[in-house]
């Protein structure tokens, strides 16, 4: 299957809205050369809160949407997308599937010293109980603590990244996980890179912060390289955009996760 | 066009999700002969931050399911449908249709004395200044002091409805309103009603709290004896539920807003 893959095509990076763009972001930086269609669920942004059935509905649409475009891989930016419908994307896609659930449990087992993890994430990633089985995968020694952060997305995006009401709340979530001794802590879910130096400030140095954006970055580098999947046209790299809603706030906030000017943006109509 | 209806259909209730459970909860407390169909669309809430052009294309699907269920008269419970989508929705209708917002311009009118009223709300509330607009319409006089307030709904949803993270957010958003000597503060979401006791204590007890539920349940009982359309069915009153999704805690939240136990749920999958 792999064989008939275009090296030129594009990669695929989507996301239930713009927290994904850090994805994008992380592989144009290691991977300049290579064109990018983003996909942001705008319209129906947050998949957080919503049931498993409608999150697989839904990112089936896109990975259908994704693979009409002629991608020549999928990354599954979404935390809850990756913890709830892996399983639905991968069963539909002919091309490799990334995600970056598996890359922060991957860069959670490498970090740990004393194998306690904890993971942050939006009500619907804790729950599908995903980081845990993918961390006990690669080593089932491994204890893993788990605290849900609904608020931690409307927050990021109000722009209160260094705000007392944020600090507060990072307080009253992390309480109970870092009690239990972790040394390692998963950021899962896109938007929460964006918190760092407030999730720094309130957790103190001891712990280490993993953030998937990067790992699956190299994992995608890797994995064009193996299969001889490298893009090798001479020209520069191309950046599409499609997007269900242009909502307000649109590009100010996409640009604060994507590092740069946001353009060629296409609206679907869903 | 109003001869035709039938005085035992039911009354059609929507909002973007449980919020509008609020005003629901408000007409079964005052028509409690009427049947109610209530509409949430709890798969693509919330629409407090999408574009006014996604907003009137969700409201207008909405208003065609709830007309072909037969309801004999519409109510748009949601502030952000109503500011945004109030005309398109009126358009379609061939029954009556009641807002929230030009509900809650009546009722600030009403309880002004010193013409300065301020109005909270969603982003798309705010930015469609429907309500400055419908209150200068009863009353040019009234100077209007408008501030979003984004993270409100995700603090109700959160369940933090006393809680200093909810006490610092209110103050900071509302400072710059109180700073214009207002009498008056209307509460242009549907989730805001749950936030009283808290709004009262940061706002103290001169300014009053204008909800406008109560209002639109009058409204309501209003219209129906005007035109006749009060049930006569000797039978108990009957509700049913329709929502896109059924997210993660629903019943506990929606229950928390309807004020009784949510049964006779039918899941539309769009």
């Amino acid at each position: 299957m792999l064989m008939k893959l275009n090296p030129n095509n594009p990669i695929g990076v989507f996301d239930s809205g713009v927290g994904g763009l850090t994805v994008a972001r992380a592989i144009s930086e290691r991977l300049p050369l290579e064109n990018i269609i983003y996909f942001g669920d705008t319209a129906r942004v947050p998949y957080g809160v919503k049931s498993p059935e409608t999150i697989s509905r839904y990112a089936t649409q896109i990975t259908e949407f994704l693979l009409r475009q002629k991608v020549k891989v999928l990354i599954v930016a979404c935390n809850t997308m990756a913890a709830v419908a892996y399983g639905a994307i991968k069963d539909l896609s002919s091309v490799p599937v990334l995600d970056v659930v598996d890359a922060g449990a991957r860069s959670a087992v490498a970090e740990t010293h004393n194998k306690y993890v904890g993971v942050i994430g939006t009500p619907a990633t804790i729950n599908s109980n995903a980081y845990t089985r993918a961390i006990n995968t690669y080593d089932p020694k491994i204890t893993v603590f788990s605290q849900p952060c609904p608020l931690f997305v409307p927050l990021v995006e109000e722009g209160w990244l260094d705000h007392q009401v944020t600090r507060l709340t990072a307080q009253e979530y992390l309480k109970p996980v870092v009690a239990q001794n972790i040394d390692t802590l998963v950021l899962g879910c896109t938007h929460y890179p964006l918190l760092k130096p407030l999730l720094r400030e309130v957790l103190g140095n001891q712990i280490t912060l993993v953030d998937s954006a990067r790992t699956i970055a190299r994992e995608t580098e890797e994995l064009l390289r193996k299969n001889s999947l490298q893009n090798s046209q001479e020209k520069p790299s191309e950046y599409r955009f499609y997007v269900t809603d242009v909502p307000l706030r649109f590009k100010e906030i996409g640009e604060r996760f994507l590092g740069r000017t946001l353009s060629n943006i296409t609206v679907v109509k869903w």
